[in-house]
């Protein structure tokens, strides 16, 4: 099989030219191939901003690493940043990628189907990125979105009273990493791992609506997001879940659904436009009172 | 000395928030610490946007590094890509970088001085980034800005006669190369190395006079840059340097200052205005015409 030395930075260059030189998209002005990319905003509108890494040894193992999946999850775990912020519509990405100049062509271009795949789907512009050699491969992702500043949800903004309340799976993703380094690439969990949902038309739901309080995507185990959203709150927060889903909770996780905080008095809305939505728990207004329960929770702190 | 391990990701997060929380930029709306970063453009502006790495092996070895530098380095290359756009405005920065477990925590602190220091000296917001664990040293880079649509100018808008004219050193930034491999990291090559001068003013002023009809960043040689000019623009080039300026230019660097072309009538205007701006050439209507010239710049096809 032909490295990425023998395809050459210019054979790469041109296959990406190919690929993203027609995009079409209502903000992009000048796409990959000057020096910076052009967008342009709404009136009114501010600019969202986030970037996230995915490399090897520390979110993926080559052993058992799919590319064109890699990219997927390199793009949405970004919008799901994008989405956590409130009714944000993405404006473009910029992606960059290291690899070993002995690695196999395809390491590149499965990375390339994958990225131009979610990007047509997620109908998002990619604006840029660089390439360049690395001993060990990694990739970085920057996702730029716009909102109208009255749709923007910060982590900060909970009471005490408000409930708590999850969006997408629990634990899914952590099973399907532990079925990975078994060998099991296909089903469920492992598509938990590699293709989380990015939950950008909820979070525009709750934005819009004023219904979120605050918001954060749940990116490293749910006990962990309600932490962080309880800490930039200046409260504490108390769990109850089904027992079943305590242990998954807990763990570390990849799970990238929404975390988010809600007043009772909306939660019949919510359940009317997101039928999906669950609650978790509820806020409180002395961070200790949550620490007395016999949980395990003071462990992410 | 104390470990990144040891310092932990958690330490080395408080570390960051307390540098760059109480950041003040007109631009600025919401910085690090949510999940994603909120900036407010000016009314008619665009959004401008590039990325960059530096990887450990490709552009520096551990042997001869200094991540304060590095840093400075990182910011200012993307700062150039900025300029290369024209009239731009730095509007924020996002930052990944990946170290070893292992690496001493210095760094990372040291990479972060760096970055405090030159987000400073060039009014550039840090609005975010992400850091991961990571086999070999890397950094990204995305560097965003703002421009009023008609001051922006691209690599494709040379025509057939125009000057072909440069700002900044040729060759000064592989001299520096050098002097580091051979162990001497203080003087003016070095510095040209790791802290390029990004031409924020000469894009300005170019871009704002209408003068420049084309332009691109220095980032790969000289002849390469103007290479991809001519490129971009459908034309062809012939250099007239001085015989000491040859071997620089058609060398490997990464210089970062501007190339560009102006209408000749325009030339006088461009010395008034940016006497360190010096000519190189001229833009040629067939491609072939430089080709037949025997300097050795094929080479970079």
């Amino acid at each position: 099989m032909k490295t990425l030395a023998e395809l050459g930075e210019d054979g790469l260059l041109a296959r990406i030219r190919s690929r993203f030189s027609r995009q079409k998209h209502s903000t992009l002005v000048v796409g990959p191939g000057d020096d910076a990319a052009i967008s342009k905003l709404k009136p009114g509108h501010v600019l969202v901003s986030t970037q996230d890494n995915l490399a090897e040894g520390a979110h993926f193992e080559l052993a058992w690493a799919d590319f064109r999946r890699l990219a997927h999850k390199l793009l949405r775990i970004n919008l799901s940043d994008l989405a956590a912020m409130g009714a944000v519509s993405p404006v473009g990405v910029l992606v960059s990628a290291g690899f070993p100049a002995k690695a196999p062509q395809d390491w590149a271009l499965d990375f390339l189907d994958g990225l131009a795949e979610d990007a047509a789907r997620f109908k998002v512009p990619v604006l840029g990125g660089n390439l360049c050699r690395s001993q060990k491969v990694f990739f970085t992702l920057t996702a730029l979105g716009q909102a109208k500043p009255a749709h923007i949800v910060r982590r900060s903004g909970a009471r005490a009273g408000d409930l708590l309340a999850g969006i997408g799976p629990i634990g899914d993703a952590a099973r399907g990493l532990a079925d990975l380094k078994a060998g099991t690439s296909s089903g469920r969990f492992a598509k938990a791992f590699w293709e989380p949902e990015p939950q950008l038309k909820a979070g525009r739901i709750l934005a819009e609506h004023g219904l979120a309080t605050s918001m954060i995507d749940n990116s490293d185990g749910l006990m962990r997001s309600c932490d962080l959203l309880a800490q930039e709150s200046g409260l504490g927060f108390r769990l109850s879940l089904a027992r079943m889903q305590w242990e998954a909770a807990k763990a570390d996780g990849e799970d990238y659904g929404l975390v988010f905080t809600v007043k009772p008095k909306d939660w019949g809305r919510v359940e009317q436009l997101l039928p999906q939505a669950y609650r978790i728990g509820v806020m409180w207004t002395e961070r200790r009172s949550s620490a007395r329960k016999p949980t395990g929770f003071d462990h992410f702190r």
